[in-house]
């Protein structure tokens, strides 16, 4: 039997009643564990009056069917808990969530990790390196070429970068990359889509005009894509952004868009997709997938985020576990 | 009595077929004159039987009600026409077409004027320099700060910077350009909504997310933004670009969004209102809109390009020559 873990993200946020809400509905059809602490999911539950049986367990391997069984991490008690308010040490305690579940999936007690929001400022108070949670999954798994898909029903991206500056996004976009995450593209649409069509989107307007704005298309984007086409990688571009959104996702002709930078694929898709979004990690030797939205402090304890995201994330987890290509 | 006068655009692709089908339709409600050869758009009139009677003047004085009147540039001839087709001949002609309409917009001959598309490869075999529509009528003004706005019913945007490399869009995103298109973008959303609320994207990936990814927010955009707000301009930022468009377009938490660079703005623009973007010219003496598509060769000849682009960068340039707030 798999067992998916889901890591509950910071307790001040709306990551532990999604989780709540999602498992009391029955959205979570497949068995799932939690990693967080009980005493904070407790606090939610009675907050709610979700009335969930909450099992503490160890490790994955102790499992029962019922109740929602959680991996307690014992560092948040029940009056540390600060609803919507940004606390070292809830940022502190969504690190080690993600941690031991990232070390669960290595040691293959669990099939796929899929992640709820940390608060990047509230972790950063304990680990001030801290980016993001690809970047510290990727660290774990000590594999440095990751990065991140995007995935709504309309439409798939992924990113030769993320999380830098735009200046140096342009300065990495070098061919040796670029051939990395078409590789990593191609691998992970394939098991989402029968037959994708995978298209690449250029870095300046027009994707370069030919040169006249740019011409990364022609020095280094171009060339991966040539390459990607003699491995049999189903890859076309670079095409102008502009156009290249609109053809995807309104004309059909592409399933993904490997992009150039973050808010390339990012802008569009959250415009198409808001609450829906799925955060996939490439590179990675384990599956992880995630919610696509922030921990929204601003509506924590109230019991109305959506919980879309995150059904999601677990459906897309355990197609790229099982290989399905019914997304 | 006010005349609009309208470029028929390259004549080898659909700008004098729309010209024709929409002035056909009645869907051009106000006194246009058409800038462009009366023998190329007979060769249209006559491929596509709609039996418009043309009239040709030498300038808007002339303009008569009931046919569709043409300043005849006299470039090209019926046996010149090449639909669908690259052709110098008709790229150049498509180049004079917009200087004379500019000089009768500049002369006060016109209210202002509705560009078609030009092609740019085809107007570059006769003159190398050239970059765009935007550029040409603004070097005829002999203005420099010329930006695009385009617009939609869902969205305007606005761009710091539009044809060059995204690494030139970079360097020129600087606190005195920014300021120069906030206080553009001021005047002309103020013309077309009431009380409108602007928002500043950010550059980077989550604005820079304080510095972490980028620091161009805090030593210009931001700076450029707080002078604007001292100046009473009703302007918010800088903003994380990806939640940004979502918060705009689908919770109406503003009218318009000043972008850093071309596609940030162009590409979620398309992706929502792919043929009935409205592409004006701010910065310029003059009024000028333009439809926001490209020649079509692919579809050129047959009809069956749409007219909605057009009929709304009329009713826009109407708007903005009359100061009305009704879009």
């Amino acid at each position: 039997m798999k067992i998916y873990g889901i890591t509950m993200g910071d307790s001040s946020g709306v990551g532990p009643e999604i989780l709540l809400k999602c498992f009391r509905s029955g959205e979570l059809q497949h068995p799932v564990i939690a990693y967080g602490d009980i005493e904070a999911l407790a606090y939610y539950n009675d907050l709610l009056k979700y009335g969930i049986k909450l099992r503490k367990i160890t490790s994955a391997a102790e499992y029962q069917p019922g109740p929602l069984n959680v991996v307690d991490l014992g560092i948040m008690r029940h009056e540390d808990v600060r609803v919507g308010q940004l606390d070292g040490k809830s940022g502190r305690a969504a690190r080690e969530y993600v941690v031991a579940a990232t070390h669960a999936v290595l040691e293959h007690q669990i099939a796929a990790m899929i992640t709820l929001p940390m608060n990047k400022e509230a972790t950063q108070i304990s680990d001030p390196n801290f980016v993001g949670h690809t970047e510290l999954i990727g660290n774990l798994c000590g594999v440095k070429d990751v990065t991140i898909m995007l995935a709504s029903d309309q439409l798939i991206v992924t990113h030769v970068t993320t999380h830098v500056s735009l200046k140096t996004a342009i300065a990495r976009a070098k061919k040796e990359r670029i051939c990395t995450i078409l590789r990593l593209t191609t691998d992970a649409v394939r098991k989402l889509r029968p037959n994708p069509r995978i298209a690449v989107a250029g870095l300046n307007p027009h994707a370069g005009e030919n040169g006249l704005f740019g011409d990364e298309e022609r020095t280094d984007i171009r060339p991966a894509v040539e390459w990607a086409q003699s491995q049999g990688m189903p890859v076309e571009g670079p095409f102008p952004p502009d156009t290249l959104f609109y053809m995807a996702v309104r004309k059909k002709k592409f399933d993904a868009i490997v992009c150039m930078y973050h808010d390339q694929g990012h802008v569009p898709l959250k415009l198409l997709d808001f609450e829906g979004g799925v955060n996939v990690a490439l590179g990675l030797p384990i599956i992880r997938t995630s919610v696509d939205h922030g921990t929204a402090f601003d509506i924590a304890g109230q019991g109305v985020a959506s919980g879309v995201s995150l059904v999601r994330a677990l459906n897309l987890a355990i197609n790229l576990s099982s290989g399905s290509i019914e997304p």
